[in-house]
């Protein structure tokens, strides 16, 4: 018989990051488990998502969600089972996907919280069937829209959102280039993804690389990077290409705006003169037009193997912040995922 | 009865402008009124468009469109007589429109010519129902898409496709706010457009009018000018808002990228945390989808006075050099139109 546990752990934000997160931004905080009030569950976390939007939630000012405040845990999306339940809705021993943050226990009042029944992977709807699923999903086709034939590029094509905006875009008939770091990461990408090609940005000659892996321009770019890479594939990018711009983890870190010359005049005349879009979303955007339609259809494509996915594990919540500040880095091969509980 | 001439003005490039245009960039050419072949039309022009799209021809480099070649008519769009016909499809005496550029007299395969009948107003076919009435229409619906109540702002919002921007968002219900060179033209804006307001660029408190007139943000910026004006609309852009870039006047000049910091970055940091859309586009992207639709639409508006119409005409071909180049500088008022003949 397991022995209950009565101490919960969580992780908080201590301070504010300038630049790169370090591991003093983030503290371990011990506490009783709380116990739920009528209409409440309480979880235990199985397993917390480690993504590069939390980078924006540790910063003050306008973001496109508020920050999180000084001691309060650190957000996260999350599989957790029910552990009690005062709540009618839901049943002791469910799992429930939802957005309890980086800590063991959780109270919640059944707000956000959406059963995913006993499945063989319960950690893939924190990811191909979760939000990066989605993020890939709806900014490839709702803003990309790829055409069969055409060129599209992916940024961090090993990582959680790019590994699954290739696959797509290979299912919708496009020829599909990926960007990632490293020979191991690009054999991954090309040999079991199946992306037509990957250049790796370390290389010397990645622009020249880039060029010759599309002779015929690049028609969708998926970003998520910015920096460098979007240095060279800007100029490659053929009239009408669409841009969906979902994450800058290159310039997530930087205080002060860099160097001249100021190149945004000439940008925005190329975007005029090439009839580039660029479009920002966030999944939010498309929730209610597009979730239901995704659900279906990515596990449909998983459970045929038509979408192949790899996941990054880290067992335990303290290791949690040297995993995150690793993820800002690229030093994740797959979707980053902490392993909290059995 | 009219002596029949014998000599075709036209004025052609004589050398590419560094910078802004001069009037030694053009050369006025004389020479013999040519005989159409068989299948072949004289056209006598009524009426030419000067448009700052000109600018990007006179340069060389990719522009959504081939360069004019040094000694080469400029090119325009015109109104033109039939006044000799080899054509079956085409009679002596009607009007048409296409682009025959900077001459009194042109010859036409009958090829991009349009039939305009006999109507009141022949020039409106180069502005509200032709080139700059779509460029209004095709960005401001089918990229801008404002919804009643939301805020419409609307840069050169005298000229040719301003004026027309901002009409056409009031009949769809928005709030619409102009920006302008001037209190004249702020006021015909105001009172004759009826546009909600109408902020004068050149005021030294120009950007705190502008906020004080959008209390609710912007969420249609439909940009043609670039420079100061974007720069005070970037940061009253709300979540989800689109930009339809048809144009930068501001910057056609340019031959050096201007000073740091480089705000690229920032840039697109916002449009993705703003969710912002910026698409390029020139009206071939919606002529097949569009044309007809927005010709149909724009002359029942124009007929019921819903959309009005000013134009600022210039006597005589040889005056088009100067005419043009003060189009650059904002000096036209209303849509700028060469009267070539009678």
């Amino acid at each position: 018989m397991v022995k209950e546990k009565t101490i919960n752990h969580k992780i908080v934000l201590e301070a504010r990051p300038q630049g790169e997160p370090k591991p003093e931004n983030f503290r371990l905080v011990e506490e009783a488990i709380p116990s739920p009030a009528e209409g409440e569950l309480l979880l235990r976390t199985l397993y917390l998502s480690l993504d590069p939007y939390m980078r924006g939630r540790m910063s003050e000012g306008p973001s496109y969600a508020p920050p999180v405040a000084l001691g309060d845990v650190m957000v996260g999306g999350t599989v957790s089972r029910i552990i009690r339940s005062r709540h009618p809705r839901f049943q002791e021993g469910e799992l429930v996907a939802g957005y309890t943050g980086w800590q063991e226990y959780a109270l919640s009042s059944g707000d956000g919280l959406t059963s995913i029944g006993h499945p063989e992977h319960p950690s893939y709807y924190l990811g191909v069937l979760g939000m990066t699923g989605f993020t890939a999903y709806a900014g490839l086709l709702k803003i990309g829209d790829p055409k069969p034939g055409e060129t599209v590029v992916v940024a961090a094509a090993s990582g959680a959102v790019g590994s699954v905006v290739g696959q797509i875009a290979k299912l919708k008939g496009a020829h599909v280039v990926g960007i990632a770091g490293g020979t191991e990461k690009c054999d991954f990408v090309v040999k079991t993804l199946g992306f037509d090609n990957c250049i790796d940005h370390h290389a010397a000659d990645f622009a020249t690389q880039l060029v010759a892996a599309c002779p015929r321009g690049i028609d969708v770019y998926f970003e998520s990077v910015g920096g460098k890479v979007f240095e060279a594939v800007f100029p490659l990018l053929n009239v009408g290409a669409r841009v969906p711009l979902c994450g800058m983890i290159a310039r997530y870190n930087d205080n002060e705006p860099p160097a001249g010359p100021n190149q945004l005049p000439s940008f925005l005349r190329e975007v005029l003169t090439r009839r580039l879009k660029f479009q920002g979303f966030i999944i939010g955007d498309f929730f209610k037009s597009t979730f239901e339609e995704f659900r279906a259809q990515m596990t449909e494509w998983v459970s045929h193997g038509q979408i192949k996915v790899r996941e990054d594990f880290v067992a335990g919540l303290t290791n949690a912040p040297q995993a995150f500040i690793g993820l800002l880095h690229g030093k994740n091969f797959g979707k980053l995922i902490v392993r909290v509980s059995e």
